[in-house]
């Protein structure tokens, strides 16, 4: 009856983007093989908070098999700590590291033949970005000065996307699919209740109400608009589930959900 | 009367190179300025035994200003050793190791409007891939991978450049102008008796030996055959006298070598 | 009936020693809760080649709780590639390397009101020790100016077990409980054939054989004399499988096999 | 007749430390040998924001002998900028951290035959513990339960301080005699105007008011009252001048200033 009432209901096209090759020398993060059958775009850790050399060669050479858009992923030099520890780097040392790590990651792109898209700072860089405006032009300075067609991307509405715009660069607005926000429109901090969803069921819900409306889930099931974004958001760590991405593949195609890759 | 009974003496052309960008953090190692006035090539560290992001683009930009030309110059994993330890690694390891630096440094190259040049691997690095095929192999194959337009640069004789070669690239055969070498064609050991020269005007009789003839000194002050090189090393360490380039341009001058960097 | 035939079976007392406290930052190696219910030793990962201060202070807590002798377990400094690439250091490098991890991990035992038994070092330093007597001096020195009390634990019939000797230490050969030896008796290499024992009783038959007789098995199943052990040890791999203490434990119980620490 | 003129005048007692220990590799910082001539107190680094272990034993067996006072100086793990980003630790992580540092450096004391005698944290950890009580009762409790005789060094009036005495440490209040300070009480910036001395006559007068009355300059000469200190700190950089060290003691040996560690 649905496909009766609503005959012409367009497909909705999304790219959903995941972090990727944060496994470190015998270090294991699970879940890599799964996401990137699910998702359409990669964002791999440069070997400052995550990653080593020969993990990003073979997570990129993982996307560029199955399809999946490639972005670098830069962290503070802080492994300890998964560059979730925010350190007060200066302007010139976050354009420094930036580009420094766009560089070691795009030397493994091109070298397996294929072509870096976009760049997503990771943890508190990202955190820091979208607040301070200076970290945020020192991020859009370095990813402009590194290749102007690449894509940054970032919090919808924060600082790091009007830095990009500013500088030149395509942005694009992220938002999280496994998450609640806030009424705020900030994410619930993963401590409290209801701030993760693990549920492919719950996930597949909120990617269709961002994607049509720009809506997000509270704690509480409220409705919080947090506006309509470019690209989405899945953690790993949801996907460690068994057939995860099977499951929510499966769900997303029900609801006529097309994953894909920003331009 | 020497231009009387040599009227036709031809200058000699030359590339000289040193190893730069290493210091690091708050530590300064001094005398990158003065040999920047004096090279025609600069190995710059890559943040792995030396070096750092912002050490980095600070040493691309001089390079830049002054017309040196610019070479990636990867190390081991190791800071404390400053990658003078070899380190049992894999050809993998030293594969994407090797890579992940070049991009590094490139991004700093590209960024400022820049083209990289050659590859020279550093200390333990370089040592181990003059014996050892399958190392030298993993690091030309890195270097072509990345852009087989770049020269490789190693120790004349070396597997690294036979490796280099094999593989299609250009390569230059390196020799060391302010180090002695023993009878069998390898450089004496520091820790002996003359096997480093501080004296402007020795550096300056091996330059134009090795230049004319491929002979150097033995610590012995006897002729050994090393070998027309490509391009002559210069250490740092030598450079921190007072007025040590200005002296040496000037005896290079008088000797009609002039100093350029390889095509 | 087997108690009538054999009334005067003597209890077996060993002491099973396995490598723990390798988990670093968010990255979890599975497998330390459930060796601490069996061993009656621990070799805690010093930060390293492994571990880092508080997976050190969680560990060493754990150890305390369940009555667990507590070792250092030094490593080179490369988490990278796990402490099991050799680095060409000196003797100097050594002594302080293994002083500093040594005085590391004591300040977690002595906080918790612990106190450290044994020094073992780990990995490629393991090896090169067992080999190298320079460096056996080294870590045996280091072990003994830290505390002379301290029972140094190496490969049986290693360099290193005579360096802690000559120095007065006391010293603890090692044999692997859950590894076939080669006719020389030396390991199987991990890569070939019958190289590593998963199966609880293979693993149980090697420890009444090497307590009772100093016998290890060969990977085609022959005898392999390594001479009688003061300690077995047990990797943590193994260890990852369902079960496996629990399973191993009722074995080695009614195999009359009584786990104890070294005096 | 100086003394006749002022008959009754006491010698003034007062400790002065310095943070030494700063090299690392193949990376020099000088001056520390210089300092060790001057100072009754050494502050020295852990090789996390600083030193390794080869400077931290040599540093060591210089103090002990020049019978100068050796204290851990702990960081944050940060070579690249020093210890002095700060960065956003848990409690936890900066407890762990402190009890690391602490028990690698009494590693070389201990085995060179020395006593530690007291703790003082370097650059942004100090900063943040002055100010946030969490992050200073982390590092008190580390420094009691590491060894309750240990004397905890901080800021004058800092929440460091307070938390030292709360936790039943004795603790040595600091001053900087190098530095001006600003009206409220904290030193003035580094790269303003008049922030750094040094003239060692203007040191010297520093030392004699801070000691007496507990006063220091202001940037425009001003009279500001900092209270009287337990320990008074000097800059290794100022060290690097030319007979620094000597200049300064005759100074105050000439205003009678008696240079004693704590007790």
């Amino acid at each position: 009856m649905d496909t009766e009432t609503k005959p012409s209901r367009q497909p909705l096209f999304m790219d959903i983007n995941a972090d990727l090759g944060e496994s470190f020398g015998i270090y294991r993060l699970p879940g890599d093989e799964q996401l990137l059958d699910l998702v359409s775009s990669a964002n791999i850790a440069c070997g400052y908070h995550a990653g080593d050399p020969s993990v990003m060669r073979r997570t990129v050479r993982l996307c560029l098999e199955k399809g999946v858009s490639i972005g670098a992923h830069p962290g503070f030099p802080d492994r300890e700590g998964f560059g979730r520890r925010s350190m007060s780097c200066t302007t010139e040392e976050v354009y420094d590291m930036t580009l420094y790590q766009i560089g070691a990651l795009d030397a493994f792109v091109r070298s397996e033949g294929g072509r870096l898209r976009h760049v997503k700072p990771h943890g508190a860089l990202y955190n820091m970005a979208a607040v301070q405006r200076h970290l945020a032009e020192a991020i859009a300075d370095a990813v402009f000065r590194y290749n102007p067609e690449l894509t940054l991307v970032g919090l919808a509405g924060s600082n790091l996307l009007e830095a990009g715009r500013a500088r030149g660069l395509r942005t694009a607005a992220e938002a999280f699919v496994d998450r609640s926000y806030q009424a705020d429109g900030t994410l619930t901090p993963r401590h409290e209740r209801n701030a993760v969803f693990h549920d492919p069921a719950a996930i597949c819900r909120q990617v269709v109400r961002l994607a049509q409306n720009g809506e997000a889930s509270g704690p509480d099931g409220s409705t919080v608009y947090v506006g309509l974004p470019d690209t989405l958001c899945l953690h790993g760590d949801t996907a460690q589930q068994e057939n995860f991405a099977e499951r929510l593949k499966k769900l997303l195609s029900e609801a006529d959900v097309r994953i894909r890759a920003l331009p």
